[in-house]
């Protein structure tokens, strides 16, 4: 709609799409959530790029994703050497246009830490340094559901 | 249905109702995300005898909620001191009858840590001890729309 220097808006949002755990034992974490409350957990599957196993447990709006780390040296393994039981890794959020969002972040100051990617779904997603974002790790995830619930 | 001593089934849970970051400082955090994200957030209010100010951040189909303490010595106030910029505190999941999940998660060698009180919204709710939640302090908060979209 004009110069490249417009401000594109603030980062456009809808759902939460999922909260993510980091755990030590992938297994466990499933059987925990299995055995302790009404709740669905997916097939676990590796992610060997990110470096992690994982499983979402499936809630009534969102999920919780449950990330095992496949080497210490990883972000989610660095994260277990300093919380060894595991704990909230980060949340991630919804958008409508991946590459819209990436942009608006950038432009207000937010630390995008890559460039949109697609993730396990096939939709693209991106991640904000925490140091940008509260002191929180969010996610950036595209949907077409951001404003539906599934 | 039987013996008091029966097993009451695993705690049952619906929606994840929000996810709760500690903030340092709550206006700048409300301020934050009125700027960069395309959300509306409520009002602060005080919550003196949990020792925080909150406000929450409306998503499609949860909140986040931003608490700040109102002094140091509360466990919001202790988190900041091991996390000064803030970060991610727990996660709560809605059930259509807290005491029911209470008994439930006591039954199970779930250790939750008060019994169910009313919270801001005037729903009966109650916390369960990371030690027994892989990590991640659980906030169960009574809802009459835990499997469906506000």
């Amino acid at each position: 709609m004009g110069e490249g220097t417009e401000d594109p808006g603030p980062v456009k949002v809808g759902s939460i799409d999922h909260v993510a755990l980091a755990v030590p034992d992938l297994d466990s974490a499933i059987s925990f959530f299995l055995e302790n409350f009404s709740a669905e957990v997916s097939e676990a599957v590796t992610l060997a790029e990110q470096s992690v196993r994982i499983a979402f447990v499936r809630l009534a709006n969102a999920d919780i994703e449950l990330m095992e780390p496949l080497s210490r040296d990883s972000p989610v393994g660095r994260f277990l050497d300093r919380n060894p039981e595991g704990g909230l890794h980060h949340i991630c959020l919804a958008t409508d246009d991946a590459s819209s969002a990436h942009a608006a972040s950038a432009a207000r100051g937010l630390r995008p830490l890559n460039i949109p990617t697609p993730g396990y779904h096939g939709r693209p997603l991106f991640f904000l340094h925490p140091k940008s974002t509260l002191g929180t790790l969010v996610e950036i995830e595209e949907s077409e559901q951001e404003t539906e619930d599934a």
